[in-house]
């Protein structure tokens, strides 16, 4: 887990610790700016990526946002190598889940040079705005999630098995209508269909692109549809009490591991939970 | 209730415990991989005849996929018929929940020699797979179902006074826009299939197929979205209220009963509530 | 408020005690027996008039079923003669809720003779249904009645406020898009059509009959959305909390006054809360 | 803050007092007449514009509409100049809440003259509707209103992060079947409209008019369905458990500041809340 290789100069130690400062912490003033410019570097390439999906823009524009994207990706890369340079453990910082998100957010451009199309694939930088929070210190958010999260996570086994029972009752009465409608409405041509059809039905989406014709199949459609909508309450119910349950709220700081950029520590940890180096101590040596 | 004719063998006696630890109990090896082992077979099962119901695989392996079917319903009945011989009182095993499951899981095979088409409920095996919680040994899974259920249960007489209230809402509804568009649009065409139509709209499914065209059904229809849009509170708030109102979890075992196999049992329960046989003796003296 | 007139005879006294007794009260066996022969028929002639809405059985059988129709308003009119005479102050039960839905329920059929298609106004029959609960005895299901009633009625002003805010958000929306799309989009071709789709997209409903085709349209209508989906939290929370609130619940009998007919007596109630008879004392006097 | 211009003349300090009394407060008969006219002109003018916009009266009433809406929006010019006239602090007035909502609601019938459409914008004077509660003198709804506002405000955080995630769920699902489908599907010929579509899916609008045909598109369609149709949970979480939370409810008067026209004050309050300005010593002048 130490990939580092033998003495650090102390030019390289004071270079990581200024590049970690600048990239991992929020609380400078420089690394307050150099959030922002990510930010905005990062919905900004996202859009040029969505407006050269456009077929209108793409037709007249698609030489330069092509020479954009590579730009932005150019330095989405370089900052991703800085990134792995700042820390000192830089295999568990790329194996974490935003360290395999900055690396998905830079290779669909350099497939692109080999499959079309997967330059599209890069509206998964998205996700790196995750760290919009932290960017801008905003600890009650940060809060608020790991509350969410956490009521989600205490109410995961009943929502499974809520969603397992919606599965049977899909499977179930996709099975119906195909059996019932097959052979009269292109709608129900298979039993998979019949079930997008069940799902599309019980979840209240309704799109209307397959819809029962025959009598029989219209009345089993609208007792599907009252328990499906009846039957949200449940998830709701669960919800609802665990957010009710969990009164008390996990105080996290936005402090960054200095040894793999781990984040969400407590007030009062003074070790990274990931990798046991020692919270901020570069910090206070520099 | 006592089905089994005079005295039986030794011999007899040893396989039937034998049968029954490795059929019904989850706390062997053995036992948990025969359980796993069918969990695989039924889901193959199911992706047959859902495979087979696909035109273009349909078209091209209808006969392998004919014979597949076979094959598992083969192995499933015998099961099945081990089942009834594992336990001291099959007829109370037979006419219980997963007992019927478990029969209805093999007839339509059977029946499709006679019915083409009645292959494809065999879907109904999916239902077998509620035992998923069982046999993964999930104590947890089983008291949260209960707790749903409990929950569910209690707030059930609500949850049908609210959904008379809806029936009584779509009849009017319903009546209301066939006597306005019945002349002028096909899709008003009757009472039934404007009820059907109300129902779509008020659970807030909107297929399309079928909408208002004059301003006063828009007028209505847009009254009856806003009132279903409301409404869903109700069993939302019903629902949610149980929940709360269940703190208290209910703990299960997920031993087996060895003369009619139901499950569920209490902790400290020492005889089945089903048919008073007393709980794991046989596995002690075996 | 007491329209008998002069003194009665004792045998019509006698007669109006046995028909109070047999129409309202559901305690001994004959009135049990009378409110589900009730209960059936009116589900019937429900039935009847839904079938003779469907053109296939409206060109076969619609004599028969006309015929089926005037014998079920037959009875009904003259069981609704009987119970304005069975109480004591007929007025007041003509003008009560049931009342009016008693006599709603019989007029359309006669309507029927001079406009045509008013026959289906009988399904408005249906609110007579609402007696089920008394009918089947159900105290508990009358107390849950109402205490869905009282946690609404308690909600009704924020429902109210919610109302009135999601009219105006739908008003505002369907104008913008109205402005935006009136000249392109056949479906925007006035204000209260495109309020109309607002309406349809901010409750979930879309139908897919009205739909954006330009971009901007489009966004609008992705931020409606997510607003109506967002907002749906709101009803759903505060019919919630006042369910929560909502603890005790008022014990209701199934007595019914007779005088006027009103139901929903508490077990202490001496006297009829509407037009102030002693309750029961005809019963015990006769 | 304090436009006024040297000393007032005492004539014009009665006719402002008088002015604000009217206008202002709706505790005397005149000032509760004033509400209820005012009230129902502002229907009445936005139901005038609806019309214009049908085409049928468009037609034929065009020019009858056009002066009926040059007539109200000369009166609430009238107005809103009184209202400026009639507070000591009328840019403080002017550049609150209901002072731009006043404004905005005569301004698009004057630009009507130099862009042909502007007119329909006027139904933003639906908007001073939420005077109403005021009006009606209704303590109790505004109560309601303030403790859901604040039941928003207190769980707006959560909200937020909980329509971030649903972003990003919308703009990685309308990217894959964009990659899916935009070459065979005319439906994802764009990113931002296949976005839409994950928009119209997730939150089970569902209007059918883009669809996935795909059997891969079809299932990530289920599994947004499934997933928008569990996460609906969330949001009515967390507000339901505000609304638990909020138990207490703050009293507001219907007093409105006489120097700028803010509203809202607490029963104990004596000074404005915005300027500072002593309240009802006008009043208790004149």
């Amino acid at each position: 887990m130490k990939p580092q290789i033998g003495e650090e100069s102390p030019k390289f130690r004071k270079f990581r610790a200024k590049a970690h400062e600048l990239i991992f912490e929020a609380d400078t003033p420089q690394g307050k700016l150099f959030d922002v410019v990510l930010l905005i570097l990062i919905l900004i390439s996202v859009g040029v990526v969505m407006l050269d999906s456009v077929p209108d823009y793409h037709k007249d524009y698609s030489e330069i946002l092509w020479i954009l994207e590579l730009f932005f990706t150019f330095i989405f890369t370089i900052e991703y190598i800085v990134r792995l340079l700042s820390v000192r453990k830089p295999l568990v910082y790329a194996t974490s889940f935003f360290g395999i998100v900055d690396l998905l957010s830079i290779i669909p451009t350099y497939l692109a040079f080999f499959f079309t199309g997967s330059q599209y694939l890069i509206v998964i930088r998205g996700l790196r705005l995750l760290r919009v929070f932290r960017i801008l210190g905003l600890h009650n958010f940060v809060n608020d999630s790991l509350s969410i999260v956490n009521s989600l996570r205490r109410s995961s086994r009943k929502i499974v098995i809520f969603l397992l029972f919606v599965l049977m009752v899909v499977t179930i009465l996709g099975t119906a209508l195909y059996l019932l409608e097959s052979d009269i409405n292109e709608g129900f041509n298979s039993i998979p269909r019949s079930i997008y059809w069940a799902i599309v039905t019980v979840t209240t989406v309704g799109y209307g692109d397959i819809s029962p014709i025959t009598s029989t199949g219209q009345f089993l459609a609208a007792i599907a549809m009252i328990l499906g909508y009846a039957v949200i309450a449940v998830p709701t119910g669960i919800v609802s009490t665990e957010f009710i349950r969990t009164g008390k709220r996990i105080q996290h700081t936005n402090i960054s591991c200095p040894d793999c950029g781990a984040e969400g520590h407590y007030h009062s940890a003074r070790y990274c939970f990931k990798c046991s180096a020692p919270l901020k101590d570069e910090i206070i040596e520099s």
